[in-house]
């Protein structure tokens, strides 16, 4: 059990550590190099400012990677903690230095909450930062079971979900889902100082997504990147050979050059289709019925109006509108709306459906086209549209 | 007054502007090639399906921007329309193939709404989709007056707002606010592809906002960066050429040269704080109370938890949590929070924290430091912090 804490820098992560275990009862110690830092932590109510008089069960060292090996040193040799870890978002060239510089390897393990804000510093910080979170520790072969267990239960305490990885794969992974993105947004952001004023009364909301990141504090970010730098850019220069290959396609598209033309297009249509594969990696599949679902069809006439009702009344039934598509029948005047909803409310939607009057029909669920006849646990469901239905969806 | 309208290309904005007008009691027709997609435009209560009897008011054509010359010139003899609208998202190229195709150029008014959604198609529309957003108007010399009137009258039914401009400004303030952004966003997305599964436990908001606008449609977007490829080459060309002096950094941070490390810290650092200088163009500027605003500064103990409260009644008063700033005062033991909130609010905020036992006190108005001495309209306000507040400052 974690009883007593110290927190080694006070700005947002360090704070928010302090905030989240204080509500179980941790008494923290708060230190910083800017005593008004580890001060507003205080009176934040993330522990109480200046170093503890005796040994803590665990120290949290809060400050940018290329200090922790450093900071870890000088307070191992003060005999701060049992335990240390850090919250550093590149790992292997910390954990290098910690080895380096440090007394005793045994009691650190390495630590990167994926969490953040673009505001920094002690007054953003939040106890629930972290929650649902994952939280990466990538401790070494010299690590000591005590030390992982002890900071294993400081992020239980803060609501993270704890994932051990080795120190180059965690580096691999953010340099891939943080650290280039981050540079992508910077380098954005940094041509829209050109421009005249009037430029930006077009811009929306996609623009200030794809920027956004780019707010992040320049020197903790120039410090992350540093000691990143093999993995971003290996990214990077992948990134930067796909843009000069869309450069020569616009380059010849602008000089209007026929020939070229059918290429040059076909070439940035490629890119743009491998970006909606990749976006499928993280934003999960956006098409088909995923397992687990039920394709339902409703027949709607085509009057004016009609669909809306049904597109209003699928959103309370929990139906993924994404997902709806419309074809015609070969009857004339009939349009078939499909659609998703998930297999255990299929049941109960088809009979709301039917009840308002909808002709409407379940199709063969996902699950028995593509392995076992039914997925287990699913309600019993018609692997066939009944014949009524069927003969009501062509003669409405 | 409109009375009929035609929609060609029953698409996402096409089936929105029937939408947003027919609910004014236009009667709008709607065509498309996919006579399945006008149905279903219809049935959703964005008009009637099929070509008008008699020429309607005002045509909008919602097709791709490679298709608007043509698709223009075929209903301008058939008579569709008294006067015609474009919604594509460049305006030079199709205004050249315009006025270079169509009989009639007086009647002609190019158009385009920053209104749109990942998703397209008829099912994504939605009636309020233009609510607020600006929408660009590009007449040329010939255009006519009563033409440019028709249209002025869509977009104001539609809730948008106006905004007229040449179709070369346009096409340099998309490229550089919307189509760069989207190829940016595809680079980014395409890298995802590859990288392990495991990499994705730590994709986090930031790489899902970078790439989001990537999910739009490869082939409508194709179309537009063709139509937009000088323009979209010059923006990124110069974040090319940035990108490749980050990578050049990179790399030597990655070689760890000793001699070449500060320098290239630096490098990275400038263009990260670039990145900042060109956000606060899209995003308004971040720090600093903006004119109209009036700092206050409150007195706070050290002891824990003393500020978070503070913080709480700040939200509630109004006061952007964004902008507190806290120092140390001279005498140990207390924190000074300074924070800006709106002139109106001013005397009520500070008169809340005082009655709440808060030692507060008003600062120097930023309207006065900057101009004349007080804001025209702005309530009376003291100058000088109350000698008696200053004191409860120093002394709490």
């Amino acid at each position: 059990m974690i009883r007593t804490m110290a927190v080694v820098g006070t700005g947002l992560i360090g704070t928010s550590v302090g905030l989240a275990v204080s509500r179980h009862g941790v008494m923290v110690h708060l230190l910083d190099q800017d005593e008004t830092a580890a001060r507003t932590a205080a009176a934040l109510g993330a522990g109480v400012a200046g170093a503890p008089a005796e040994r803590v069960d665990l120290a949290v060292i809060a400050v940018p990677p290329s200090r922790v090996g450093t900071v870890l040193a000088e307070q191992q040799l003060r005999g701060l903690a049992h335990a240390y870890t850090d919250v550093a978002s590149v790992k292997s060239a910390p954990a290098r230095d910690v080895l380096r510089t440090i007394s005793d390897p045994v009691t650190f393990v390495g630590g990167h909450p994926l969490a953040g804000r673009e505001r920094s510093g002690p007054l953003a910080a939040r106890a629930d930062l972290f929650e649902d979170r994952s939280w990466v520790l990538t401790p070494t072969r010299a690590t000591s079971q005590p030390a992982l267990n002890r900071v294993l239960e400081m992020v239980a305490l803060c609501g993270a979900i704890p994932v051990v990885m080795e120190d180059q794969a965690h580096d691999a992974a953010v340099a891939l889902t943080s650290h280039a993105p981050h540079v992508v947004a910077s380098l954005m952001a940094a041509r829209l100082q050109a421009g005249p004023e009037e430029a930006f009364r077009l811009a929306g909301q996609g623009l200030r997504d794809v920027t956004r990141i780019a707010a992040g504090d320049p020197r903790l970010w120039s410090d992350i990147l540093q000691a990143n730098a093999a993995a971003v850019a290996r990214v990077l220069r992948a990134l930067s050979d796909d843009l000069s290959a869309v450069l020569a396609a616009l380059d010849d598209l602008a000089a209007a050059e026929p020939e070229r033309e059918g290429h040059s297009v076909m070439r940035i249509e490629e890119l743009l289709r491998r970006g909606i594969a990749g976006l499928d990696r993280v934003h999960g599949r956006r098409t088909g019925a995923p397992a687990g679902q039920v394709r339902l069809r409703v027949a709607v006439g085509e009057r004016p109006g009609e669909l809306a009702p049904l597109l209003g009344r699928l959103a309370e039934l929990g139906a993924g509108l994404d997902d709806v598509t419309v074809t015609a029948s070969q009857d004339r005047g009939v349009l078939l709306a499909e659609f998703g909803v998930p297999a255990v409310r299929a049941e109960a939607a088809w009979r709301a459906l039917t009840e308002d009057g909808w002709a409407a029909e379940r199709l063969q669920p996902i699950a028995a086209r593509e392995g076992p006849p039914a997925a287990p646990g699913a309600p019993p469901l018609d692997r066939q549209a009944e014949p009524g239905r069927q003969e009501a969806l062509s003669k409405p």
